[in-house]
C-alpha cells in the first residue's frame, strides 16, 4: 500500500478526485458514485489530527457514530471533538473524530487511529497471528513480529476495533474537575467521573453505536441466511458482529446437528410404536423387553452429557481461532457502573475504585437471594392459584352449565398468562437493581450475574409447571400432552414475535421514513441506521435454545418426536435469527469473549437435572409398571431400581464430564506455552 | 557475616582450630566437642572447588549422603566426584562433593553452592519474600530484591536445599556417549541417558539420602511431641521435612479439630440415649420426634463438606506461607523415568522426550482400568467366598457340634484376611507397573495415579464389608457392632504396627549396631543415618485418616461415638507420626507441593458418597421406620422420602462447595497479581 501521503500532514482537501491518496482520508462521498468497496470507508474530510506519526494512513474509516442531544450548542461539540481526539495520557481517548456535515449537526463520527487500536489490543489480552503462524498474546511493544499489524483492517475485525472504539470512550475520566463548555455549572465532573457516562445523564450524548458496513454485510447476509446452505459462515459472524454473537451461532449450529442422533433414534421408536400397536392389535404379539419410552430415558441422559462435553472443546478451539483465549478483563479498568472507594488494586497495583468482596457476598445473600427467592415463591403461588381457580371453575360449569360459565373456563389461563407475564416484567427490573446493587467490578462478571438471576427465574417459569405434571400429578398423558403443545405453540409464537412482527414493522411502518438507495449521500445512510431499534441482546435466544434443550434432556422420552420437531425448528430458528441480527437491527457492541459464560453452566445444571427426570420418567413408564405388576415386584422394590439406576448414571455421568477434557490437548498445550512464556519474561526482566 | 576469606580460594587445611573462618569449610569435627549449632554445618575440609565467586561462603553444610557400592574403584568415584562438581553448563550438576573421610570409602557427602540454589528456586517456581515483605515468584535476575537470599540458611529451608540436591543429580543427563571410569565397558552411557538412574542400576550408587541435622531436630522433636503441646509446629515441620509432610501433619491437625463438633454431638446423643431407654424402662414416655440416629445422619452429611471446603482454603493459605503456590512442574525437566520419542516440546520449546497424551490415555483406557477392574472384582469375589464359606461352616458346626467343627469356625476369618493381605500385596506391585507403564511426564501426576489406583484399592477393601451390611443386609445392628469393633481394633493394629514395632526393632536390634554418643565424631552419625530404614512414604498414613473418615462420615450414624474415638485416636496418632518420622526412619526427600494433591480429592468423593450412606441410613432408621409404621405410611413413600433428603441434601452440599471460595479471597488476589506482572513482563519485553 502506498504511504506516499505520510509527509503531508494535512487533510486532503475536498473535492479531490476519488481515488487519489490523502492523509488521512480517502475520496469525497457526496455527489457521484463510488465503487461499493470504498463505500463504507471513504467520508468527508475534517477528522481529528493524529497524534502520532505512525497512525497516519490514507483513509479512516467510520466506525462508530455518536448522536448529540438537540440542545447542544456548538461549544460543547467542539469541546466533546476534541476530548476524544487528544492523546491518553492527556486524558483524551486518544481516537478520531469527524464533526459529521457541519459543526451545529448532532453527529460524531469516530474512528481509531493504529497505536490507540493496537494498545487497546494489548490491553484487552487478544491474540493475534505470531509471525511463526501461531496464535499469541498481543504485545505492543512486539507488534512487528505479528502478521498483519501494519493494516487495522485485517489485523483487528470490525467487531475487534468498533468495541475498542467504545472501550476508550467508557475510560474516558475526568483528570480534575471540569466544566464542560455550553452546559450550565450544575454539570460540572468531578474528579475522576466518567465522562462518557456523566455526558449521558447530562442528555449531551444521546446515543453511540457503531456502523454497519453494507459491503461487508452483503457479503455476510449471502452466505449466512440467504441461500440454501447448511454451514454458517462463522469466522465471518466474528469478524463483522464480534466473538459474542459469533458464540451462539456457533452453539446453535453445534446443538442443531446433535440433534440428529434423539431425531433419528426418536423417528425409529414413534415409527416401530404406531406399527408395533397396530400388530398387536392384530395378533396380540407379546410386547419387546425394553419400550421406547426406557431406551429414550437412557439415551437422553447420556447424550445431553455428551453433547454438553463436546461443546467445551469445540468451544475453546473457537475461543483460540477468534483470538479470546487469554483475555485480561480482570486486569482492565472497572466497568462504568462501578463504584467504591479509591484505592490500590493488590492486583494491578493502579489506583481505582475498590469495593471489597465480602460486601459484595453479603449483599448478595442478604438482598439478592431473599429477593430471587419471593418472586419464585410467586411463581408457586400463581400456579396454586391458577390450579385452585381451574378446579373452581370447573366445579361452577358443572353446577351452572350455561354459556357464561363455559366463558369462565377461560378466566384462569388468561389471569394466570397476565399475571406470569407482568411478574417476569417486574422480575427482570428487579433483577437489573439487585445486580446494579451487587456492584460487580469486571462487565461480565455483572451480565453473569444478571443472566444468572433471570435464568432461574425463566426455568423456574417454564417447567414449574411439567415438573409438577410429572412429579406430583405422576400423570404421563398429560405430560406428553402438554409438552406436544408447548413445542408447537411457543415454537410458532416465538417465530412470529421475534422476525415476522419485526419485519412487518420495519417494511411498513419505519421504511418508509427512510427510503434510501444507493445514490445516497453516505451519511444519510449512516444517519439512517439510527432510526432502527436496538439490538436486544442475545438473552431471549439463549433463553429460547435453553428451554428446547431442557424439553428434549428432561421429558423428551414422553414425546419422542420433540428432538425431530426441534430440529426442524432450529434449522429456520439458524436463518431466522441471522436476519434479524443482519436486518432488523442496529448493529450491537460485542465485546470479545471467551466462551458462552453462565449459558453453559445453565446447560450443564439442565444436563444434571434431567439425570433425575429421566430416572423417575422411567419409573413412570407405563411398559415397567406393568412388567412389574406381572413380575409382583413391589412398588417400593421398583423405587429402589429406578434410585439405583439413577445413582449410576450420575455416577456415569461425573466419570464421563471428569473423563473428557474441557480443552483439545492442543489448546491445553497452547495455552500451557504462553503461561510458559511469560513466565520466563517474569522471570528475565524483573528487576531491572 | 564475615567474607573474609572471599580470596583464599583454597579450603583451609585440616585441625584449623574451630570458629576460624575458611572458604568453604567450617572446622573440623574429628576430636574436640564442637558448638551444637555448628555440629551439623561443619565437616573435614576437601569440597569442590565453586565455579563462580559469589557462590564462595565461609562454611559448607553438608545435606545429603552419596552410599557407593562396594565394588566401585576410586577412579570411579573421583570421576562422580568430579562429575557432581562441574558447572551445569559442562554438564555437570554443579554442586559441591566432598570424598568423605577418604578417597576410597564408600561414601560421598553433598552440598549446593549459592548460584545451584538460586537457579532451581527460580527453576521449581518457588516463591519467596520479596522485599516489600509480599510473596512472589522468584526471579534469579531479581534475586537481591529478595529478603534474605544472601544466606542460604535462612532463604530456603533445610527440606528445599536438600530438595533441590536431589533435583539437580535426577537431572544429570549424559550429555554424549560416555564411558563410565572403573568400570566395565558394558556400562557405557548414552547420550541423554539419566546419569544417576543409569549409575543407580549399574551398582555405582546405592543410596542417595538427605542427612538429619541433630540440633535442628531436636529442636523440632521437643516443640512437637515431647511436651503437651496441643498445637503442631507446622512451620518448623515444613522447615525440617518440606511442604508435603507438612501438609499431612497440617490436615491431621484440621481434621482433628474438626472431629470436635461430631465427637460433643456424639457425647450427648450417646448421653441422652442411654438416660432416654432408662427413663422409658421406668416411665415408657413418649419418644422424641427425631432420633440421635437421624440427627448424626444430617449432621455429617453437612459436617463433611463444610470440613473439605474449609480446608482447600486452610491449604491455599498454607501454599502460600510456604512459597509452593506458583509451582512450576509441568515447565521443567520430565521425571526420570519418563521416556518417549526426542522432539520440541510445544511448551517450553526444549528438546526432550516427547510422549502424546492420547497414547497415554489409550493405555490407562485398554490396561490400567481393566487391571484394576479385575482386582476390584476378585476383592468382591472373596467376600462373597467368605460369606458363602462361612454360611457353610456354621451349617456343619451346628450338624457336628465338636470340638473340630468349633475351630472350623474361625477358617473362613483367616483365609479372607490371608487372601485379602496377599491381593493387597500383589496389587501394589501390579499398580506400581500400571503407573509406571502410563509413562506419566512430571513426578505427581506419577504420584497422582499410583495414589489413586492403591486408593480405589484400598477404599473397597476397607469398605465392601460395611457396604455389604448396610445395603444388602440392611442390618443396622450388626453395622454397629462392626463399626466399633473396626474402629477400636484397626486404630489399635495401627499404632502397634505403625510405632511400638518399629520402635522395638530400632531400640533392640538395630540400635547395638550403631552405639551412638555426643562424641562421635559427625561422621559416624552421617554414616548411622543410613543405617535406618527407609521413610515408608505418608500412603499409608493418609488412608488411615481417609478411613477414619469414611467410618466417620459414612456410617457414623448408627454409632454416635465415632468421632469421640477418632478424636482420642488422632490425639496420639499426631504424636506417634511425628516420632516416627523424626527418630524411626531416615529424612525423606520431599518435593514442594502446593497441596494435598489426589489425597484432597479422594476425601472429596467420600463426602459426597457420605450423602448416599447417611440417606440411606435414615432410612433404616429404627425410629423412623416404626413411626411409619404407625403412621400406616407405606414403604415406598417413605423410600420416596428418603430420596428426596438425598437429593435436597447432595443440593444443599454442591451449593456450598460452589459458594465456599477454595481460596482465601487474599491468597486469589496474590495468584492474580503475579500473573498480571509476568503478563505485563512478556508484554514489555518480548520481541527484543
Amino acid at each position: 500500500m502506498s504511504k506516499a501521503a505520510d509527509d503531508e500532514g494535512v487533510p486532503g482537501g475536498r473535492g479531490e478526485p476519488p481515488g487519489t491518496s490523502a492523509q488521512q482520508v480517502g475520496g469525497e462521498a457526496a455527489g457521484g458514485k463510488l465503487p461499493s468497496k470504498l463505500s463504507a470507508s471513504s467520508f468527508t474530510p475534517g477528522w481529528t489530527k493524529v497524534s502520532c506519526p505512525c497512525c497516519a494512513s490514507e483513509r479512516v474509516e467510520p466506525l462508530v457514530r455518536v448522536k448529540l442531544g438537540p440542545k447542544v450548542v456548538p461549544e460543547t461539540k467542539r469541546w466533546l471533538i476534541k476530548l476524544i481526539g487528544a492523546p491518553q495520557k492527556d486524558g483524551g481517548a486518544g481516537l478520531l473524530a469527524h464533526p459529521g456535515e457541519d459543526a451545529t449537526g448532532n453527529t460524531i463520527m469516530l474512528s481509531a487511529p493504529r497505536c490507540t487500536l493496537l494498545r487497546a489490543t494489548e490491553e484487552l489480552g487478544l491474540c493475534k497471528i505470531y509471525h511463526n503462524n501461531e496464535m499469541e498474546a498481543f504485545a505492543y511493544n512486539d507488534r512487528d513480529n505479528f502478521r498483519d499489524s501494519d493494516n487495522m483492517e485485517v489485523f483487528l475485525t470490525l467487531a475487534e476495533r468498533q468495541y475498542i472504539i467504545k472501550y476508550e470512550l467508557d475510560g474516558l475520566r475526568a483528570q480534575k474537575e471540569l466544566r464542560i463548555p455550553g452546559m450550565p455549572d450544575s454539570r460540572t465532573l468531578q474528579k475522576r467521573d466518567n465522562i462518557w457516562q456523566k455526558l449521558g445523564q447530562a442528555g449531551v450524548i444521546v446515543d453511540t453505536f457503531p456502523l454497519h458496513n453494507p459491503g461487508k454485510l452483503k457479503d455476510l447476509s449471502k452466505s449466512w441466511y440467504s441461500g440454501n446452505q447448511l454451514a454458517q459462515p462463522l469466522d465471518k459472524v466474528n469478524e463483522y458482529f464480534g466473538s459474542s454473537v459469533a458464540f451462539y451461532f456457533s452453539f446453535l449450529d453445534f446443538y442443531t446437528w446433535s440433534l440428529l442422533p434423539p431425531a433419528i433414534l426418536g423417528l425409529f421408536i414413534a415409527y416401530f410404536s404406531i406399527s408395533g400397536s397396530q400388530q398387536q392389535e392384530i395378533q396380540d404379539e407379546p410386547e419387546p423387553l425394553i419400550s421406547g419410552h426406557m431406551l429414550q430415558a437412557v439415551f437422553s441422559m447420556l447424550w445431553s452429557t455428551v453433547v454438553i462435553e463436546l461443546w467445551k472443546r469445540r468451544s475453546s478451539s473457537l475461543s483460540y481461532q477468534w483470538g479470546t483465549l487469554n483475555l485480561a478483563e480482570r486486569f482492565a479498568e472497572p466497568r462504568p457502573g462501578f463504584h467504591g472507594d479509591l484505592g490500590v488494586n493488590p492486583v494491578t497495583g493502579r489506583v481505582e475504585p475498590l469495593f471489597p468482596e465480602w460486601k459484595r457476598d453479603l449483599r448478595m445473600a442478604l438482598v439478592s437471594v431473599p429477593v430471587v427467592g419471593l418472586f419464585l415463591g410467586l411463581v408457586v403461588l400463581g400456579m396454586m392459584c391458577f390450579y385452585w381457580a381451574e378446579a373452581r371453575v370447573q366445579w361452577l360449569h358443572k353446577d351452572w352449565n350455561s354459556m357464561i360459565s363455559q366463558t369462565f373456563l377461560y378466566v384462569p389461563s388468561v389471569l394466570h398468562i397476565v399475571y406470569t407475564n407482568m411478574l417476569a416484567n417486574l422480575y427482570r427490573t428487579v433483577a437489573n437493581s439487585l445486580t446494579e446493587y451487587e456492584n460487580h467490578r469486571e462487565e461480565s462478571a455483572y451480565d453473569n450475574h444478571l443472566t444468572g438471576k433471570i435464568l432461574v427465574f425463566t426455568f423456574f417459569n417454564n417447567f414449574a409447571v411439567l415438573f409438577h405434571i410429572a412429579f406430583f400429578k405422576q400423570d404421563v398423558p398429560l405430560l406428553r400432552k402438554r409438552l406436544a403443545s408447548l413445542l408447537i405453540i411457543s415454537q410458532l409464537v416465538n417465530q412470529v414475535t421475534e422476525v415476522v412482527i419485526p419485519f412487518l414493522v420495519d417494511r411498513f411502518i419505519s421504511a418508509p421514513h427512510r427510503t434510501e438507495s444507493e445514490d445516497d449521500p453516505e451519511e444519510d445512510k449512516f444517519r439512517n441506521q439510527g432510526t432502527l431499534p436496538t439490538f436486544p441482546g442475545l438473552f431471549a435466544e439463549y433463553i429460547e435454545l435453553l428451554v428446547q434443550f431442557g424439553y428434549l434432556s428432561l421429558f423428551s422420552c414422553v414425546f419422542p418426536l420433540t428432538a425431530v420437531l426441534l430440529l426442524l425448528n432450529n434449522l429456520t430458528e439458524i436463518r431466522s435469527d441471522a436476519y434479524k441480527i443482519c436486518k432488523l437491527f442496529r448493529k450491537p457492541f460485542c465485546p470479545p469473549v471467551a466462551s458462552m459464560g453462565v449459558w453453559k453452566v445453565a446447560f450443564e445444571v439442565l444436563s444434571f437435572v434431567s439425570v433425575v427426570s429421566n430416572a423417575w420418567l422411567l419409573l413412570l413408564s407405563p411398559r415397567l409398571q406393568k412388567m412389574s405388576q406381572e413380575a409382583g415386584m413391589s412398588s417400593s422394590n421398583l423405587l429402589m431400581g429406578a434410585v439405583m439406576v439413577e445413582h449410576v448414571l450420575i455416577l456415569v455421568k461425573v466419570i464421563m464430564a471428569a473423563l473428557i477434557p474441557d480443552e483439545p490437548d492442543w489448546i491445553r498445550k497452547k495455552r500451557e506455552h504462553i503461561e510458559y512464556t511469560s513466565m520466563q519474561a517474569l522471570r528475565q526482566y524483573t528487576g531491572f
